[in-house]
């Protein structure tokens, strides 16, 4: 299993009149993580897409079970727990505060997209690179 | 089986750098058609949480099949499809284009909750008044 | 002096923790509006940005008078005071609640761009056509 | 005068199909900046929230220079050129990108309220207490 982890600090603007973080924001905060996990990786997302390959997401999926605040310093862990194959890539997430509390937990599948033919192509060989160790019993 | 629809025109302020609606703007869309659709049965979301009961998001759910992009006035189609029972309630929606292609489907579950003690309380009883009709053999 | 009006109802997205529509959402009206009346005028921003030709913001101002609210319905009142010349094209903005109070006046100063060489271009004139005799005396 | 200094990524959602950061959003990097600023100062705007005290903007300013992009590190100057006094304090902003180019500029004028009786309140103790001795000849 691949595992990382990111920080976060929620903006004024991310509450909403509940004095909660808007539900629609933890995609932000995914997108985020997963872009700082991956340059960590040594794979940059915006070279890859100049290059051709987007990375779209074909689901999404959150499950909100305590509120996230403003100004909260948040932890976002990243999981990929199984070695992607084809051409998607899913991604897991657990979203906690300075307490250690567990605030929400999320997944995105992501597919791999050839931007000139506009059709998903298999996992690119450099992230299979960088993510296979990963697996390997 | 309750169902109704609401037109949103996607924003320039929406979309991302793919040139499409960027995937956690639907989360508004889907917000925006709960409340239009519950001011036609007759209940007023802001008087409603006005009056101590809000409805926060517990779960999210989005799939997204083809993208939505600038200016595209997009028919979201919102359904309950099981007579709210308990505390929680489901929505889901599809979203469509002015092509009738079915661009994203979503879900949210909400749980009414009461704001002074912020548990979770009963579905009340003018939201049955309105929603128990359609459920009715 | 051209003047037309957009209603835009604010969104549970659009609001912060102090109750209030966050500051920087008022840029999205902004663009909503100015989107609406150039379709009114026949004018369709997308055929045009994907006709060569896109319109950037160079500046914004905004006056923060009264808060406006979840759910209210804002009336956005558009001016063009001066017929346009050169690239540069500026509109202002009144932005009302429904008791007809003034909440935030704001402006923006538009160039003309053609995508191709990314430099500023006359204003086109199919523009001139449709605003011109606004301003004839 | 007081000047200090903030870096901002440049998220995803935060692009518009023009592949720029949207226009709006610049009011969020602004607000991440004060915030951050103010904590190196040992303010903490939750807590003075939490207390009584909010800071609504009464009047935002943006010229846009050049566009920022997609996972551009930010670099955001924050400058007090004035000693605050009455209820206001105005801020300006610089937005450069990593190659040190001039991007953006703004200011914002803040308001201190007394949330209680909703009227303005003069700069608090603590604020000129941490920002006046950068004014003293």
């Amino acid at each position: 299993m691949f595992e990382s982890e990111v920080q976060i600090r929620v903006r004024y603007a991310e509450t909403d009149q509940m004095g909660y973080v808007y539900y629609g924001n933890y995609a932000a905060y995914y997108e985020v993580t997963r872009t700082e996990v991956f340059r960590r990786l040594g794979i940059n997302y915006k070279e890859m897409e100049a290059a051709g390959t987007m990375m779209p997401v074909l689901e999404l999926k959150c499950k909100y079970i305590r509120p996230a605040k403003y100004d909260d310093m948040l932890t976002i862990k990243l999981f990929v727990k199984h070695k992607p194959k084809g051409s998607r890539i899913l991604f897991e997430y657990e979203v906690y505060n300075e307490e250690k509390m567990l605030l929400n937990v999320g997944e995105t599948t992501m597919v791999f997209v050839d931007m000139k033919t506009g059709r998903p192509k298999a996992v690119p060989e450099f992230i299979h690179e960088k993510l296979d160790p990963y697996f390997t019993a």
